[in-house]
C-alpha cells in the first residue's frame, strides 16, 4: 500500500483526487499494488467533499507521517510550495507537481535534492497540462539531440488570438469573453504577458540541453498590443499569429524566448487553436514531432499528475535515471541578438527603402506588411527599426 | 558495455547503425555506460559501408554470443523474423523491432516469451514510425482508461489522399507519383488495401485493451475505391477523406477497423497531410490528445528503434512492468455490426426516400452526397444499401 498526500486541493488537487479515485482499479491493476490518498493539505475546510474527512491543515502532519511516499504538489506560486517540496525531498519522499513557477524558478536545486536524497521530482503537468511532453522528451525522443522547440504553451492566450482572428474579436473583447468563461484570470497578466509561457518553455529548454535558465531572464513579449489589423494583416499573409516558446541549442549557448510569431500555414502549430496547445519538437534523428492537446483544465492537468504518481510508485524499487540539470551561465543567455528568422516588419507608410530585400508586401487599412526574404538578426532589427522611426509600427519574427 | 546486434541492414537497419552511431556521445552520456554495434545479420555483403566487417550472415553467431545482449530485428516479414526474435527471446536476449506484421501476428505469444525469460520485448517503430506513441500509452496515459484511438497510420495512403485533394490527381497518378517519390513499393497492395493499417491499429488496440486482435480478422477497406468526385464531394462538405485506423472499447467489446473516413474540420486530424501519421487518443481523464509526425522513414523509424534500446540499457537492472497481453477472442471481434457513427452517402439519384433523416445535401457531377443526421450502425447501412441499390455509389463514415 502506497500513501499519497495531496498539497492544495483547488482545481488540479481537486481533480487529481478525482482521476485518483475514479480510475483506482485500473490504475492499481496497472500497478499491481494498492495505493491511498491519506491526507489532504489546504486551509479550507470541505465538509461537503467525499474528500473533507482527509483535508489536514497542517503540513507537518504529512511531512512528519513515514507512510507517506509520495507527494503531489499543486498549490501554485513559489511559496510556500517551493519550501514544502524541499521539507519533502529532505524527507526522503517523493514529489509530483503541476507547478511551473517553482520548476522553472527552483528545479535545478529540487531535482539535485531529489537525486541526493534518492527520491524523484516529478513535473510532467507543469507544461501542456494533460499532453505527454516532459516524458516523452525524456524517454522516447531520448536517441536524438534536440535542436529546437516551438510551442504554444498557453490555452488563455491561444483563445484570445484565435478569437481575434476568427470572430474579428478585439484583444479587449476577447479577453473580456475568455474571463466569462474562466479561461482567464481577473488580473490576466501572467497569461496574455507571457510570464506562464516563460516559465513553460525554460522547463522545456531545461529538459533539451540540461541547463535550466532563470525565466525572469528570457526575452518575454506578450499578446497585448496584438491589434485587430495585424491580424488581418497576417491573415492576408497566410500568415496567423501565435504565442510562441520558443527555445533552441545553438552553437553559442542556450537560447530561449518568448514573443507573438506569424506561422505559416505549413507549420502544424498554425491549427492549434482556441485553448489548446501544441509542442513541436525539432530532433535530429526523428525530425519534427508534435504533441497536441488540452493544456489545462482540470482532469487534463490531473491526468498528467497521476500519470507521474503512477510512474513513482511502479518503478518505486528501481534505479531510474535521475534529471540532472544545471543552472544556465550568462553566456548561455547571450545568443538572443544573434537570433536571425524572416521578419514582418509592420510601417504606416512606405519603406522599402529603409528594409532589407523583401518577398511580400499587403497593404490594407493605410497599413503595410513587408516579410523580409531572408533571415534578419535581432540586432539588425533594432537597426532598421531605428532607421524607420515613426513610420514603424510593430515587427513580428516569422517561426 | 553492452553488446546489441541488429537483424537487417535494408532502410531502417542502417538508419538504425546510423543513430547510434551519430548519436553515440550523447546517448551513452545520457545512459552514463557504452555500447557497441557487434553484428549486423543480413544476405548481402556491403563492402563499402563504414558497417561492412559488421555483417554476418548466420543467425547463430548472433544467438549463440552471451554478449549480445540488445538485438533489433528490422528484417520486415514474419519470417524468419519472428522465428529468429522467438529464438533470442528464449536465450535470454532482450529484442526491439519495427516489424508490424510480427508484433500484430504474433505478439501475444513474444511479449509471454520475453516475461517468462526476464527479458523485454519493445517495439515503438512497429506504429506511427518516429512518433512516440506506444510509450506514451503506457507510460503517460497510464492514469487513463483509453476510449478510443483514431489513426493515419499510414504515410503513403495519406500522400495519395492529399494530393487527390490538394492537385486534383487521380488515384492512379496519385499512386504513380508516390511511387516515383520512393513512398509507395511497386506492389503497393499493403498500403492501399489498409494492410498495414490494420496491423497498426491492432496493435494500438491491444495497448489500449490489453486484448490482441488477429489483424486479418478485422473490417478493413482501402483507398483504391476512392474517386475524384468523391474527394470533391467531401470538400464541399467541409470534410476531408482520410484512411482511418480505428479502435474503441466497447461495452461489447474491442472493436478495430480501417477504413476510408470523412473528417470533419473540426478534427485535429483532418490536417495531417502528405507522409505525416497522426494519432488522436480519447481518454476518460485527459480527454483528447494527439501525436503528429514523420510515420516511415529512414532515420525516424530509427530514432524509434534506438529509443526502445536506450530504455533496455537505461533499465537493464531494473523491474519493468511487463506488457502482458491476451489473444483476443471471437466475442471481442463481434461488435463490427453495432458500429454507429454519422453517414455519408453518395447516390447516382435522388435518394431521400431510401435514407434516414439527412442534415446536408450536397449535388455536384449528377452525384448527391447525403450526411445523416443521427448515427446509423453497421447493420442498418446495409439495409439502407439494399434498399438503394444501383442509385448508391459509396458509402462513407464519419469520424
Amino acid at each position: 500500500m502506497v500513501n499519497i498526500a495531496l498539497l492544495g486541493f483547488g482545481v488540479v488537487g481537486g481533480g487529481t483526487a478525482e482521476v485518483l479515485t475514479e480510475n483506482k482499479s485500473i490504475i492499481e491493476k496497472r500497478l499491481g499494488c494498492e495505493y491511498n490518498i491519506k491526507y489532504i493539505l489546504d486551509l479550507r475546510e470541505f465538509p461537503d467533499s467525499p474528500f473533507g474527512s482527509l483535508v489536514v491543515h497542517d503540513f507537518n502532519t504529512i511531512l512528519n507521517d513515514p507512510e507517506v511516499t509520495v507527494v503531489a504538489e499543486m498549490m501554485g506560486g513559489s511559496h510556500p510550495a517551493y519550501d514544502f517540496t524541499k521539507a519533502c525531498l529532505l524527507a526522503g519522499k517523493n514529489v509530483v507537481t503541476s507547478n511551473k513557477e517553482v520548476v522553472s524558478t527552483f528545479g535545478e536545486e529540487l531535482c539535485r535534492l531529489a537525486r541526493e536524497n534518492g527520491v524523484r521530482y516529478l513535473f510532467e503537468a507543469s507544461v501542456g497540462g494533460g499532453i505527454p511532453i516532459i516524458r516523452p522528451l525524456i524517454n522516447d525522443l531520448s536517441s536524438n539531440k534536440i535542436n529546437k522547440i516551438s510551442g504554444i504553451l498557453n490555452g488563455t492566450t491561444n483563445y484570445i488570438l484565435t478569437s481575434m482572428r476568427d470572430n474579428g474579436a478585439s484583444f479587449e473583447d476577447a479577453l473580456k469573453k475568455a474571463q466569462q468563461l474562466g479561461y482567464a484570470e481577473a488580473n490576466p497578466s501572467a497569461d496574455v504577458d507571457g510570464i506562464d509561457a516563460a516559465r513553460k518553455i525554460v522547463i522545456l529548454a531545461a529538459l533539451a540541453s540540461g541547463k535550466l535558465i532563470d525565466p525572469k531572464s528570457i526575452h518575454v513579449e506578450g499578446i497585448t498590443k496584438i491589434t485587430l489589423e495585424e491580424t488581418k494583416l497576417a491573415q492576408e499573409l497566410g500568415f496567423t499569429i501565435k504565442l510562441i516558446g520558443y527555445t533552441e541549442i545553438t552553437d553559442k549557448g542556450l537560447l530561449a524566448f518568448v514573443s507573438p510569431r506569424m506561422i505559416p500555414s505549413s507549420n502544424p502549430l498554425c491549427r492549434i487553436d482556441d485553448v489548446f496547445n501544441g509542442v513541436l519538437v525539432d530532433a535530429n534523428m526523428v525530425g519534427e514531432v508534435m504533441f497536441y492537446g488540452p493544456g489545462a483544465g482540470k482532469l487534463p492537468t490531473a491526468s498528467a499528475v497521476v500519470a507521474d504518481i503512477i510512474d513513482i510508485i511502479a518503478n518505486r524499487d528501481a534505479d531510474v535515471k535521475p534529471i540532472v540539470w544545471e543552472q544556465a551561465t550568462d553566456v548561455d543567455k547571450l545568443c538572443f541578438d544573434e537570433y536571425a528568422c524572416r521578419r514582418v516588419f509592420i510601417t504606416n507608410d512606405k519603406a522599402e527603402d529603409a528594409l532589407p530585400a523583401c518577398e511580400r508586401l499587403v497593404v490594407s487599412d493605410g497599413l503595410r506588411a513587408y516579410v523580409t526574404k531572408d533571415i534578419v538578426s535581432e540586432k539588425e532589427v533594432r537597426v532598421i527599426s531605428d532607421k524607420l522611426g515613426e513610420k514603424l509600427v510593430s515587427v513580428y519574427r516569422v517561426l
